[in-house]
């Protein structure tokens, strides 16, 4: 199964609706939005750049096809949920103070913050629009779900803020915060084609189930990528989410685990809150913490949560039927998101 | 016709239900929201704060009975309809830096930019959910008007942002900014009730007529509260649209005037655009501007601007029919609208 044709059908389908929604935008805020999704330059000049890895696009997609519709119908749900999802990076970004996303200056750091609030209004509005435009009952569902999931991750957000000056967070706190984050507009994304396509609650639940799972899945080897991610991959600084006092997983999983490293990697994260100079910490300090998180199995555990949340996310699928061609390729995406690099 | 009242009653049905969304929000949201509404305090104790002057609620509820529904069937509207406004309230307040709203801290001066971001998205939000969940074709109808008056909203304050930063603006510019930043969600209230009552899109559209020019109206009189309204009423600080650099109705009005105090006042403008120091400007340096406005026109021109909106929004209400009595309340909100001291 051909993971990257699989992808790049999603964006083929999904860009053209996405770029003409934000056609829609009054400027300068359709600079702002092409400048984020790296349409253009920072000084306005066409670039070709890395839009993302458009999982959402390709599962909403599919998610069509699940419910037995033609994948163009899971069109305006793929772009809806991109929107949303690119909503929540410009606002995060800005409220995490990140710097850098996709290789390039994040849009606050470009174009200032009042206009990374204001574009990522504009494209949270314009994925309830184009999908309430469709006009049918199933678009309303659709609407219904994309909100719930959208309070969802906004929770998360607020978890995921809440968490970095807190000195304790338990696995189960963070696995809560990284479904409302991650796992709610992914189940989203895995759902609302087939909703489009007139589903019922039972298959749209249990598509949401795969998804929400498979957030999960991805979220976990994201909290790898984001500890001992090849920076060149990824896009971000290395040590990354060690750098922002992230209670990522791994970090929360070798906390729990008890022993010599549990204990004196506790000891410094406690004194790294303190730390007034922490942001110059050097590379071989935040190596330094990556070794213990790994000794005391921070590392393993979120790898094997990952494979544990990737099997939940494809067992789920055995309660819905579907063309087997269809199961195959939700697997498919299911493997590539737990074996990805960046 | 006691407008008080009116305006106590759309407060009296709406405050319980946007109480109960509000508590919807996972913490600390949930605080920082109830101390935006002015039910808490910074230390959150409870406070009896002025949450606004409840117009749009009010409207809301006579909007359903303008198409012969009971009151109660506004409600959400008026309530998610006050939801994006205040979603509105924390991110412009934020983004144009204000400090003070209703005599109180700012919510991202009292718990941080973070907090006023994430706090506005979830009130977005919220508002879609609530309407959402009544699961009506009404509902989803009602969400879509709600959603373009919040693009409009978002168009609005992009505008404003891009005026700050000009030197000229038309008087046109002026209001189609002004259409989109206050009058598409007062549209949205005066018709949201209407259509969850099941009204068709002609009576929608004529309530939605009669709010948006009730918008302008508004709008005009904010504008002249902007410069000359009285600190202790408004809450705001002396010549507040001024310190901000606004190119409010009066300003832009006085600079299309031509004459000796016009372009003396655009002479002055153009060297406070470049002005290290404007920050530290005296109170006489700001009523010197205030005055050459007033002079040049602007400040009559606008007062008429208000008269002239207030009674297209009234002639709009003669092409439906309506019970006599909501017909006599939507006049009286109008005309209180334009005498409001606050």
């Amino acid at each position: 199964m051909d993971v990257t044709a699989l992808l790049e059908r999603g964006r083929t389908l999904a860009t053209p609706v996405l770029r003409a929604a934000i056609d829609r935008l009054a400027p300068p805020m359709d600079t702002v939005a092409a400048y984020h999704f790296g349409w253009i330059d920072a000084e306005g000049n066409p670039a070709d750049g890395d839009g993302g890895k458009a999982v959402r696009p390709a599962l909403a997609v599919l998610s069509a096809q699940a419910a037995g519709a033609a994948p163009e119908v899971g069109v305006p749900g793929a772009v809806a949920v991109e929107l949303v999802h690119n909503f929540s990076l410009l606002h995060d970004d800005l409220m995490d103070g990140d710097e850098q996303r996709r290789h390039r200056d994040t849009v606050w750091k470009v174009h200032g913050p009042a206009q990374a609030i204001l574009v990522g209004d504009a494209l949270f509005a314009l994925a309830n629009e184009l999908l309430l435009e469709l006009g049918t009952v199933e678009a309303g569902r659709a609407t219904r779900r994309l909100t719930s999931a959208t309070r969802a991750l906004i929770d998360g957000q607020a978890q995921d803020i809440s968490y970095e000056h807190r000195e304790r967070v338990t696995v189960e706190e963070c696995l809560e915060m990284e479904g409302n984050k991650t796992g709610a507009l992914l189940a989203c994304a895995c759902s609302i084609g087939a909703v489009l396509g007139g589903a019922d609650d039972h298959t749209a639940d249990t598509l949401e189930k795969y998804g929400y799972h498979l957030g999960l899945a991805f979220q976990a080897v994201d909290d790898l990528l984001g500890i001992w991610g090849d920076p060149e991959a990824t896009g971000k600084r290395p040590w990354s989410d060690l750098r922002q006092r992230k209670k990522s997983l791994p970090v929360v999983a070798a906390l729990a685990a008890g022993g010599p490293s549990s204990e004196r990697l506790g000891e410094l994260l406690a004194e790294d809150a303190k730390a007034s100079d922490f942001e110059n910490f050097s590379e071989e300090e935040f190596a330094a913490r990556a070794a213990l998180i790994e000794e005391a199995g921070g590392r393993e555990w979120t790898a094997q949560e990952a494979r544990r949340q990737h099997t939940t996310a494809i067992d789920a699928l055995d309660s819905i039927p579907m063309p087997d061609r269809v199961r195959a390729e939700l697997v498919a995406l299911a493997d590539f998101v737990v074996v990805r690099k960046r």
